[in-house]
């Protein structure tokens, strides 16, 4: 009998190559993971839509980058190592088939990069616009991931990087014509994977910045029932933020706010500063302390003596 | 500072409440799961798209649980025991934020049913249609999980239950004020979780009829590199299908091609026949010997003496 089925064409064409052996080429219902005994299992799942996460009518590399990237950070925040993924599109049916091939290979060029493989998923047929999904696992030494609540008081606040990424990338897509860093900012955001043994080690929590930095640093005051005040400073700055620009009222605000900038906002005890100084060193990206955890609750952002309102701290995607 | 971010009202508002100590509360960037000692993890993720697997302008409690019922049949096909998921949906924005309140009423149910509980996830807006998709996480005694591929030659091929389900189901649903039973098999599909000890122990290959009964039963072949030919009567149609129309000649075609039965196809040694059958008789569902793997290739249905010809053999979301 002759099967002519070309969904499971496109899966054997595109997906099965980049399949690892928990995946069982893709074509079995589910995925086999033997976890190595004495770690925990990390799970993140990030979904992603055409028109409101991306530009509308990309469906290239890019995007598959962007995707995988943004759940890399959220196992970067917890000290995970990757894995693998599972996957789930819901592909614009008016797309030729063919056109996944792009997709796919976004996902290869990330794979190679953080020795990760596919295990499964799902690929199916919408009227809409592209909607995507990926489920990733990693693993970390038993208790040893960091989570969201567990900051002391008078922990350090720590953030890796720079803030206002996210905003910069965002803004560079309507300069289609302007240079390539910001663009990157935008579909290739650096998970902070190389953070790991800083924050199995010494860090008390945790939190990867991607709905707005003001609005992450609350949620992690409130996840450990603290108040938390921090101050900012111009070299927090991507370096494409002008000094003119700087000068206008809402940029600073706009940086602290956007959020997508896929930094790791972090709290340790202060006997560790040295320790996180150096280690950092190595990283060969900048890590700031920008502020201490106290008793009570609510954040404080001082940015050039002064304290800073906010009329949104981050983005939503449902307003009431 | 006074934070209105009503993204995060939702989550806690109709999320939260079904969060599993590994969800954290659903507030952190992962959920932490630390499985046995001594077990694999069986890890399946489908997705669902409105105006293409359920009806345009559906949100409701029915939507969740097809979806968690459609996922945990992969978990079942595999025999592994469910233990969380993880949810993404992108949520029609043209819709009131309070519409979520039912597809998380069909969430509970399905979780207390089944033992189940929330992990983490993803919410957002789509100006496009419901997309969902739920990442199955399971349990399984390492090396028991059962494949796709294993069947031997001179295997017996077993299905469980009903094949048929899903085309009634859905040719239900087209008469709303028809009996309920038939609406079920579209909404509640059953996963056959009953059937973990059995396929444990017993069987050498399994997969869930979700793709149609022939496509799938193809999968079970070319994953084994078998021939399997099957003998179906009509003892295995549902109780809806009436003698009249079981006179029409794509009547049986449609029944063994349309799929969304999740009933089980699996194979085992002839020695154990009657051990599945005496473990079957406790879970009040029919099991029947439909037939025999061979060395060789394709497969082969017979029905009523005669072998049936196929145009297709399952659904395609993607038709070259």
């Amino acid at each position: 009998m002759e099967l002519a089925l070309n969904e499971f064409d496109l899966i054997e064409k595109f997906f099965v190559p980049l399949a690892g052996p928990e995946g069982l080429g893709l074509k079995d219902d589910a995925a086999h993971f033997s976890p190595p005994p004495g770690f925990d299992l990390i799970v993140t799942k990030d979904a992603m839509v055409e028109g409101v996460h991306f530009p509308d009518g990309e469906y290239g590399a890019q995007i598959a980058e962007r995707l995988l990237r943004v759940n890399l950070s959220d196992l970067a925040a917890k000290g995970a190592s990757p894995r693998g993924y599972l996957l789930s599109l819901a592909w614009p049916r008016h797309l030729p088939v063919y056109s996944i091939e792009a997709f796919a290979k976004g996902l290869k060029s990330i794979q190679k990069k953080f020795a990760l493989s596919l295990w499964g998923g799902d690929t199916v047929a919408t009227p809409g616009p592209l909607v995507i999904s990926a489920t990733l696992i990693g693993v970390c030494p038993e208790g040893m991931a960091c989570k969201r609540f567990g900051a002391k008081p008078d922990d350090d606040i720590w953030v890796t990087g720079h803030i206002g990424k996210g905003f910069v990338g965002l803004s560079s897509l309507s300069h289609p014509k302007g240079p390539q860093r910001p663009r990157d900012y935008f579909y290739k955001p650096a998970p902070r994977l190389e953070l790991q043994r800083i924050l199995r080690a010494w860090a008390n929590a945790s939190i990867d910045v991607s709905d707005g930095f003001v609005a992450d640093l609350d949620h992690l005051a409130k996840a450990s029932h603290l108040a938390m005040s921090v101050e900012v400073s111009d070299h927090l700055w991507p370096s494409e933020i002008s000094e003119k620009s700087l000068a206008l009222p809402e940029t600073v605000p706009s940086l602290l706010t956007h959020g997508d900038d896929y930094e790791i906002l972090f709290t340790a005890h202060a006997d560790q500063r040295a320790l996180i100084h150096e280690a950092c060193e190595t990283f060969l990206f900048p890590v700031t302390r920008i502020g201490k955890c106290h008793l009570g609750e609510g954040v404080s952002v001082t940015y050039k003596g002064k304290k800073l309102k906010f009329e949104q701290t981050g983005y939503s995607h449902f307003k009431s």
